[in-house]
């Protein structure tokens, strides 16, 4: 559907991968005038970059954030962002198995947008432009605050002595069990609950707030 | 080391993976009498329990929070917590890969309850029993909060019309990569994060303190 694509930030996180793959689909790449161009860039940087581009090509971006009113003046534009997190030491397998939000306000860019994610390996999903700060939200809590949790039972473990690592077949096994709760909420505890709390009040004050709030949500 | 054991709440999530495997491997589990009485009861029933019992035989728990006092007046005690997340729905597979906080006062009772450990396929570590209410909280926030993250995350998608599945791959992911943090707050991008706090004020105020502890815990 576009046989050449120009990817602007081909060196960053997700530029990389999603380089990497559209050339190992047979896509090539241009370091200008491709029948899209493709802003990998920061989301801050999205509206400026679009901007500067001339007009003609279609434009997408790959922000989970952005909206699509940020490649203006662009009519021929879409969204797909992968719902990944991207490292610099992994390649383009990294999409493999993720899921895609596809943003597009025509029928025309929806099956453009359609065709980049499934060329790239993507599972995609439609996504309403003004529900992508609730969707990105919900993205940050599952990836970003996951490392905080680890992060947080991690110093917790190193405290009490327990090896750190222990933790990432239990964390594999909750998310394998389809997230079903078990531990002292789901067993109604609260002597236990109270327990953590009061330790932590005691020996690690700057977590309590952490723990408090995170079981209040868990509580039925 | 143990020829017989006497599992007390077999039944249970714990006790029924925990007597399944020892029966794989040839122990020979009695109703009563056993060399060894595991007692696999809810928290709070572990004192009375112990009490209940004639002295005479080696009495441990597998319980995470609880301390060894819980078993008295045995002398010969040992605790041996799998950390695992346990379903009814699976059985003593479940076990395999775990860690195991293994907690003992005596060289004798620490060998045994190793012996116990590697029995049912657990990879043991040692837990001072003063230690274990803060490797208890450790492990709370890495599973039980896991789930609540997830149902958090899955609760912003559903209002965002994207689909609560895609957020498990990207689950996956971040603990494959070692929960190394991407998105927002990596990037220093607090603008990001302040629509997200904006978008949940107005349409998920109940999610808004996880959101905001979190961001506070996750910023270096």
């Amino acid at each position: 559907m576009f046989d050449t694509v120009t990817v602007i930030g081909a060196g960053g996180r997700a530029g990389s991968a999603i380089a990497g793959r559209l050339r190992e689909r047979g896509v090539e790449l241009l370091e200008r005038g491709g029948d899209l161009v493709l802003l990998c860039v920061p989301d801050a940087a999205i509206a400026d970059v679009a901007m500067s581009i001339a007009p003609g090509p279609w434009i997408g971006h790959v922000s989970g954030a952005t909206t699509l009113a940020a490649l203006d003046p662009h009519p021929r534009r879409f969204s797909v962002h992968p719902l990944q997190t991207l490292v610099r030491s992994r390649g383009p397998e990294q999409l493999d198995g993720a899921f895609a939000a596809v943003t597009a306000d025509t029928d025309e860019a929806r099956e453009r947008a359609l065709w980049l994610a499934g060329t790239l390996g993507l599972e995609p999903f439609i996504l309403d432009d003004g529900a992508r700060t609730l969707y990105h939200a919900g993205a940050v809590v599952a990836s970003n605050y996951l490392v905080t949790l680890y992060r947080t039972a991690a110093d917790l473990f190193e405290d009490a002595g327990a090896p750190p690592e222990a933790l990432v077949p239990l964390m594999r096994r909750t998310i394998e069990n389809g997230f079903e709760l078990t531990g002292p909420i789901a067993r109604g505890d609260w002597a236990t609950v109270d327990s953590h709390l009061a330790a932590l009040h005691e020996q690690r004050p700057e977590i309590e707030p952490v723990y408090r709030v995170l079981a209040e949500a868990t509580t039925p």
